[in-house]
């Protein structure tokens, strides 16, 4: 490795906050698929399952009281690819991926899948590191912002979910959801649907390409009224 | 807990390889949700985090020449309920099993899905009752068997694949599938299948109640045949 890619790697270890023995570990897990057959591929995949394991095992003890189904839906909510790519990129990974040239010019390091993947091989990288102990530490560390903003009764839920459960507690009628249009040929279709809150009296209207996703963003409308009062 | 049924949990403990510090862990991973709220589904849940981990972690280290597709589909087979069940009959669970009157009644400690859940969930007790490192140890224990005789390229591949792989690896011609009857009404609806393997000019028949089910047993047959080649 030259000098200049020794002293960027050191960088990354100062964002990530972990020092490596073996610095090709971090290399490795930084190398996509794109740049040859030794690449993060294999970390990937074993880091996938620490990360599933590890904030398991967090939830496990954090939320008691939480049933099996609220620890799922809260684990799938953090480990997902879009909450990974978060954290990868408040880690700064673009900066520091290795891509082959086809995906550097289509502007691989910035796509959320390969962020995403990279996180877990970086997990992997340091679970080969340094065991178990130091990997658990690295994913709190990594994760604590996350685990600290998280309201475990919402979290996950998609909006219809969490409006309903928000008028049922406040037992008030639950929104009514009404196709105002629908039009455009099969493939390429445009839905106008409506959220109706009785106890407020009002009509949140919505626009997108399927009737289930114009429902959840006129319900996102409808809380965002709700739950300010 | 009555002298009783101490003994009877001395006894698993025996089975398990492991003497709990806290029995009273290994108690509630038996204990099925139908006997109350103090039950097995969350334990269940870190169990499963834990093995889908753990085999990860093995075969990533044992099979250092295997893709990361390769190590989802061992790990597939390994960590899937029909797995889990057997092993836990191995176990001999069933007769430690706690059930609720009505899933006693219908011959629920019998259930494959009771069998593998209280696997998982016996994998957690031991976590939380003495850590990571035992176990680690306890899960290679209760797998020592189905990872020693681990096929890599084969485990988890279904019979249509395999007879696919098989054929090509001797450069013989791929098998033919012909639907030679379908019949029944809709909902039950029942098919044979046969499978031409020219080079040995047989045809491999296989009756199912679905298409592609018929093709995999008659793919069976033929590899059956074909293996002793």
């Amino acid at each position: 490795m030259d000098f200049e890619k020794q002293a960027k790697l050191k960088k990354l270890e100062t964002i990530l906050g972990y020092n490596f023995k073996n610095i090709n570990l971090l290399k490795q897990a930084l190398t996509h698929r794109s740049m040859g057959a030794k690449n993060n591929e294999r970390m990937e995949f074993l880091g996938d399952s620490l990360v599933n394991f590890i904030i398991a095992d967090i939830l496990f003890h954090q939320y008691k009281k939480n049933s099996e189904g609220d620890l799922s839906r809260i684990r799938a909510f953090l480990v997902k690819g879009e909450t990974l790519a978060i954290i990868g990129k408040k880690l700064n990974l673009s900066n520091y991926l290795m891509l082959g040239p086809g995906e550097l010019k289509s502007g691989g390091f910035r796509r959320e899948s390969i962020i995403a993947d990279a996180v877990e091989a970086i997990i992997a990288s340091v679970y080969e590191d340094a065991g178990h102990k130091a990997c658990y530490e690295f994913v709190l560390r990594i994760y604590a912002k996350k685990l600290q903003k998280l309201d475990p009764t919402s979290v996950g839920k998609d909006a219809k979910t969490r409006l309903q459960e928000l008028l049922q507690a406040r037992q008030e009628n639950l929104p009514e959801y009404t196709v105002i249009s629908a039009s455009g040929p099969a493939h390429a279709q445009e839905f106008v649907v409506s959220c109706f809150v009785a106890k407020i009296n009002r009509k949140f209207e919505a626009y997108a390409t399927n009737r289930r996703k114009a429902e959840q963003l006129s319900a996102e409308q409808a809380l965002i009224v709700l739950e300010k009062k």
